[in-house]
């Protein structure tokens, strides 16, 4: 009979990696991050496209800016969004072909 | 001024796609999953390597199993589970490497 070496997580790092995917696990912050797979995106038009009140967005845009899933940019009286980096990008693209593609 | 198209997910796709990730924003499914990568477990072993108690593992698993992220099979008196498929794997590999080497 095989019995193969289990080595599990430590605690620690198993609550980043669960908080990391908590973080796209709102139906709302996946359809913020689903607006940013093409690049950095003005807030008004975030806003705009996603049919939300600008609270709800900031207050979802704060909650992944403290996680870094992402990043923002001031210019002039505007705010720009962007996904935090390509890792980020990839792991949210994944799943979202996953669920779209089968 | 530039001014990207931004075309959101539907409800329907973003809910299912808040509902895989949550599947992996929990500490012990994650530390369930970790176990997994290398192959498929007998649950016998993967009680023992957790230390968790066999209840607590088998709540855990059902939900994992009722959300397709893992597959069971029984094999006279013991059940194995594994990964339900490679994106799955992928998918949750590629978190963890983002939380273990940054």
């Amino acid at each position: 009979m095989d019995h193969p070496h289990i080595a599990p997580l430590d605690d620690q790092n198993a609550i980043q990696i669960a908080e990391l995917f908590a973080s796209f696990s709102d139906p709302t912050r996946v359809r913020i991050l689903s607006s940013l797979l093409a690049g950095e995106v003005n807030v008004g038009d975030l806003v705009q496209s996603l049919g939300l009140s600008k609270s709800a967005i900031s207050h979802q845009l704060r909650s992944l800016r403290d996680k870094r899933v992402i990043r923002a940019r001031k210019q002039g009286r505007q705010v720009f969004v962007a996904l935090d980096d390509e890792h980020i990008k990839e792991l949210f693209q994944r799943g979202l072909d996953h669920i779209l593609h089968t």
